[in-house]
């Protein structure tokens, strides 16, 4: 286990009095022992007691080292998972459940074990995992670099009859040249009116000149994510397009000159959004402005309207407003930032002046 | 809808007394609608009454074309998903669940709506996905026919100092030219030792001659998964190799000659598990047999001793027996097979005999 964070869940349980919790993400237990493991349909829980060792529960087809801190349970194909998990539990006593876990896993230990003592606990760990450590906005700068290199990269490759698909091929390449682990997400390369629809499917369409480009990209590298969004005209702008472009840029920017601590995720929507509905174009904005990011893509925290949670030191989300005009084109220009003690650090460097390839 | 479907479910319905139910997993909603939607952490869920018009409630980011016999219910990303869904609910009547809903959408909705009402209601949709019909067996036989063009084709490629990722990278550009949409699962790709990991995850170890090699791969075509696995030996075999590969080929064959309906699952299981056991290995056959596939490359029905249900003409699985000596080797050898109302078809024609190349 990780005994900083370790002790801060630990402290985090005591305040909302929950004794016992499982932890069922990959990413969640990664965050607190260091392992990754993905178990697909097998059963696999980190169970948290208040008092006591963690136990991970564990089919024998994922081997591991021993765990400091962390009592390893055996189970095989053939187990009774669920009997052995209730067999660890306190009685009497609240269990926290991870967002995450497969609901077939749920009912059935709520009917073994009580179906009224169990609560949605995410929110203990989710809270820590929003505020990164040091080390971690180390990595999501580093990731964000490999992502920076690769945008640029990828700008110089596009080139007139190349296909989406073709395109997402070619970025694979520099993200494996490039050292990465990978693509974060499916990348979303999007052609002229394509990038109308905010999360198109990339397909056979060929780039022609007068096209918008989408360039909506992000790898992973030890285990974090990044994510950036570029758009760029193949050949040349129209008169619209250059306003829009500049509009949701625009968007961008204030949106991250609004982000400091104690401002709220909703504050930094409306910075962006009321920017594009002053200019006309609010009802072709359609998503929220953005979302947190760390070991996954989307972690809670949305920059939306709904979320009226304040900005922390340490907190890092995507800033990506966007406008989409049916039949056209859209534009969309996303950078990540770290919340610092006094404003906000963009981890993307790519240039977002208006840009003809 | 597709409308065979919607009525053998509302049969199956009937049967339990169930008179709504929830489905949100991609497959199965594609199952029944023909729509495949991935929405990643929005709520995704086709709402099922055994009365009066299904509904699909999905969020904006993700346009669809109208749809026959379906409501749509648009969601944005600043909407109260679970209250809209809770109006949506026959107020005292038993709410069926997916396996795969997160748990904190259910839980969020239990504690609005009454925990006590719910259930797992997925093996009605299970239930009716296993026994594949004829189409659907075509669509397995083609995506089969893909695999094993891809195996023999990376057969050839394997050379001298090859890493398993770069295996893996040429496996991905094959299944590419062939026409596939993609990988159904990260390929395992084990070298030597390696493979003694049932679940190795590919690295950067060589091809050395006297490596045993387990090429355990799949590719998606039309939203059907294939998955097979053979082990060749790179340069030459040695006695203990030829043993341990040709007790697994037997293992495989005699599990797939107990198949026919009627036979359960366990004894399919029994029938190879008995094999290596009595050559002396059992210890080293650490996994169930194999596994139901389709839409998805895991599906509910796993060929082990805890699964006495009977085999049913359509059911389409795995079998997979393997053996797994630490620091020496492992041999898995896969084929996909489908119930027939004598036996069973073998959809992959690649062949089993022990390979040096």
């Amino acid at each position: 286990m990780n005994q900083a964070r370790w002790e801060k869940m630990k402290m985090r349980m005591r305040e909302v009095q929950l004794e016992q919790l499982l932890v069922t993400d990959t990413p969640s237990i990664y965050y607190l022992t260091g392992r990754w493991i993905e178990s697909g349909e097998r059963l696999l829980v980190l169970y948290v007691p208040l008092e006591g060792t963690p136990k991970l529960l564990i089919n024998e087809l994922f081997p591991q080292k021993p765990l400091e801190g962390v009592e390893l349970v055996w189970l095989k194909d053939t187990s009774d998972a669920l009997g052995i998990l209730c067999q660890e539990l306190l009685p009497g006593k609240t269990l926290g459940i991870d967002k995450n876990w497969p609901s077939g896993f749920l009912l059935g230990l709520m009917e073994r074990w009580g179906s009224t003592q169990v609560m949605n606990s995410s929110l203990l760990l989710d809270g820590l995992r929003a505020v990164k450590e040091p080390e971690e906005v180390e990595l999501m700068r580093e990731v964000s670099r490999i992502n920076d290199d690769a945008m640029g990269k990828l700008m110089e490759v596009l080139e007139e009859n190349l296909t989406e698909k073709d395109v997402e091929e070619r970025l694979a390449k520099i993200y494996a040249n490039l050292g990465a682990d990978g693509f974060s997400f499916t990348p979303i390369i999007a052609f002229g009116k394509n990038g109308a629809d905010p999360h198109h499917t990339n397909g056979l369409r060929l780039l022609n000149p007068g096209d918008a480009v989408i360039l909506d990209i992000g790898c992973r590298k030890n285990h974090y994510c990044s994510d950036m969004t570029r758009t760029v005209f193949f050949g040349h702008a129209s008169e619209e397009d250059r306003e829009v472009y500049e509009t949701v840029r625009a968007a961008n920017e204030a949106a991250i000159a609004r982000i400091k601590p104690g401002v709220t995720f909703a504050e930094v929507d409306a910075a962006a959004r009321d920017l594009i509905a002053a200019k006309g174009y609010g009802p072709f904005f359609t998503h929220r402005t953005g979302h947190s990011i760390g070991i996954e893509v989307h972690e809670p925290g949305d920059v939306s309207s709904a979320n009226t949670n304040p900005l922390v030191p340490g907190m890092i989300f995507s800033v990506e407003p966007g406008i989409y005009l049916e039949g056209k084109l859209g534009v969309r220009i996303e950078d990540l930032v770290v919340v610092t003690a006094t404003g906000a650090e963009v981890l993307n460097q790519v240039s977002k002046e208006l840009r003809i390839l």
